[in-house]
């Protein structure tokens, strides 16, 4: 193939067709055309977008560069959830025990945190033994026993995506929305799900800056999922202050712990809820979102959900009696607090630079190959709109390199805002696609 | 070096500072930046272009990537001339012998033909023994022998735009008006010349379809020279249909050689003459344009721009008898003619289609690894605004591969137009910078 047509042709504003698609992405992941092609062609594809069409086929296409599980011989609805990313994001390690004790099955395959972002992989293996590696076998045994599995992305499945992927980052072509919709889409339906829950998030600490570009990457995958035959929804949710309290792997899963057991913050709760709640309605499990939402809260407040969890941690290797003893988890040796230097209320915690400051302590990747630690991170006292004195903890910093200590706490103060009128917190749901 | 923050920063519509453009220039040509960022990045300069200064600087760069030829132990003013390519395109083999003739010192670095277009070592070597690859030592003795030498592009010169343009060629990123510019400048600058005349060609047989992104490219390249302390000036010149009446190596040498001795075909003369009145202005020679004309007429008359050519050609080890014998060059071994279907005038001969016929027979180069056949081409009788008759021989095919043939006629005929009222041509001379 003429790889060199290929890339004058979308650099000059041309659409291009499945086949040129499919066989791009094949000769690609074989080999055959060079990274060099490649990286001009995303950089074309930064600048004049795929339509849907194209989109469409783009994701098909490192679908099929894999495998893609069959789960046909499961009873259960199969409905995953995704998220676009950002800092407190521990939604899924609440949603999947619900949604797996609800009837559903979950075969959710996650990622690593990068940047000021967390990952769900990167979480769970803060619980000693929990093995985030599994074999396709291993997988579909675990979605058997417990109705969930929480896995890491395979060798085998859209081998294509890791290897643009991979080219992507270091080539400035990561943030073209058709690029990065086709990315995720990808990976999700090699999974062999029926429907898709998507929170898409916006504000400061994800990745979607505006509520514009989040409604478009939105848009676009609902638009590819629909048309591959799934069931998908998705919802804009805002990321302008970390989600819940804590900021950092083992603090995130005592967090999810509580939030299992019925004592977890609200906006976790009440993004938890709203995102599972369209798992069960678009399963086919309820008829309506009210049902559905109440068929959550019945869940969590009957233990089930924590429960399933156990079940979960369990076969997948780790040491379940972390859900009622918290110090058999990785703990930190330095704990500091930062207090309010004024009174008034609390009117911006910026997510990104929170994000940046846990990352600074370890707790985050600075590059894909950064070594974490999962014991430290931030846990607040305050969020947004909330009243303060002097001399009241904001936050609590938990870390084990001391020296890191001074410029983590000016890094917290820098991304306070604390204002002498009172501030209502922006909406947690923004919208929701379609 | 981060080379992922260039691309980004090209690719958000920043502008690179001076040592950014060094540093990347530098890296690449060490290897130490991968070609897949490299591509990306002239991807994002291909959508964002580059400003006067980046250009400047990028020129620069790639010049000093190598060796840059120190000709000041020469007496006399050293001048070249490039053109933008062409079909038909030998003024080269003219000029250099006249302007050497008059005074001036012509180091004169050429390149190879490619698709439709030919180039200047390829119609030299077709003189028996013709050596287009001298060592720089070679090129020195050269100059100081006959005042002109024309030769290939070393190893030594400019590496970085070598590099550079290998990679364009295969990542649709050729057609950038600062990168063209900064590719030819970094060359002809590296020749340690003080003046330069630029032909940029423009029509269908040009690089540059339009007269405004011809004189685009003029205007960047005359700023890239002035900025680097160089006499630079451009002529705009029309490409619509092949220059002179020969297309194909041999055929145009010997076109050449009628031209030197005052029998060459109009157009060619013309564009010589203007071309090389520049260079002797541009050198100090003459005070004006019309004194300039006066000589280049002059030399050509008294048969010392003939004289020069059999130096030139005997110092680079060809034989100089071909130039009363023009049977010392290789010839084809069939010719067929394409005449008039009608009466008229011929309004078109399109020059990209009829390159395109002479590459097919063999004289030119689909890809830059192909083999070229010196001896086949086209001859014109009639060019655009000559009366036909039915019958009438347009032009004449030297071929030496018959199956060809059939091709090749369809292909003139099809790039030839006849009309019933008579046409005018357009001027050859069509604007000038600055």
């Amino acid at each position: 193939m003429h790889a060199d047509r290929l890339i004058r042709k979308k650099r000059d504003g041309q659409l291009l067709d499945r086949a040129e698609i499919f066989e791009f992405v094949e000769h690609y992941t074989r080999g055959d055309i060079p990274d060099y092609q490649t990286s001009a062609l995303l950089m074309a594809v930064f600048f004049r977008g795929l339509n849907a069409r194209e989109t469409a086929d783009l994701t098909e296409a490192m679908m099929r560069s894999g495998q893609v599980i069959d789960l046909s011989d499961f009873p259960q609805p199969k409905v995953d959830k995704h998220s676009t990313g950002g800092v407190g994001d521990k939604t899924s390690l609440v949603i999947a025990p619900v949604a797996a004790a609800g009837g559903l099955l979950v075969p959710m395959i996650s990622g690593r945190g990068l940047g000021h972002t967390g990952g769900t992989l990167d979480k769970l293996e803060a619980i000693p033994g929990f093995r985030t590696r599994l074999t396709l076998a291993e997988f579909r045994q675990a979605l058997r026993r417990t109705g969930a599995a929480l896995i890491g992305q395979t060798e085998q499945l859209a081998p294509a995506e890791r290897k643009l992927y991979a080219l992507r980052d270091v080539t400035a072509t990561v943030e073209s929305i058709p690029l990065i919709s086709a990315s995720i889409m990808s990976k999700k339906l090699a999974e062999g799900i029926d429907a898709l829950v998507l929170d898409v998030k916006t504000g400061s600490g994800a990745f979607m800056k505006t509520p514009e570009s989040a409604r478009e990457l939105a848009t676009r995958m609902v638009e590819i999922g629909t048309a591959c035959g799934k069931r998908v929804e998705a919802l804009i949710t805002g990321m302008s202050q970390p989600l819940g309290s804590a900021v950092g792997n083992t603090l995130e899963v005592i967090e999810s712990i509580e939030t299992l057991k019925g004592r977890g913050p609200q906006d976790l709760l009440d993004v938890s809820r709203e995102l599972t709640a369209r798992m069960f309605v678009l399963g086919g499990l309820d008829a309506s979102l009210d049902a559905a939402r109440t068929r959550f809260d019945q869940i969590l407040s009957s233990g089930a959900a924590l429960q399933k969890f156990a079940e979960i941690i369990e076969f997948q290797g780790g040491d379940p009696r972390v859900l009622e003893d918290y110090s058999r988890l990785p703990s930190a040796g330095h704990e500091e607090s930062v207090v309010a230097w004024q009174e008034g209320y609390v009117a911006a915690l910026e997510a990104e630079a929170l994000g940046r400051a846990s990352m600074r302590l370890g707790a985050g990747r600075e590059r894909m190959d950064s070594v974490i630690d999962r014991a430290v991170g931030l846990v607040f006292e305050k969020k947004v709109g909330d009243a303060v004195n002097t001399g009241d903890r904001i936050c609590t910093i938990y870390a084990n390199e001391r020296s890191f200590l001074p410029e983590v706490r000016e890094a917290i103060r820098s991304a306070t805002r604390i204002g002498a009128d009172p501030v209502k917190p922006s909406a947690l749901v923004l919208g929701h696609v379609p």
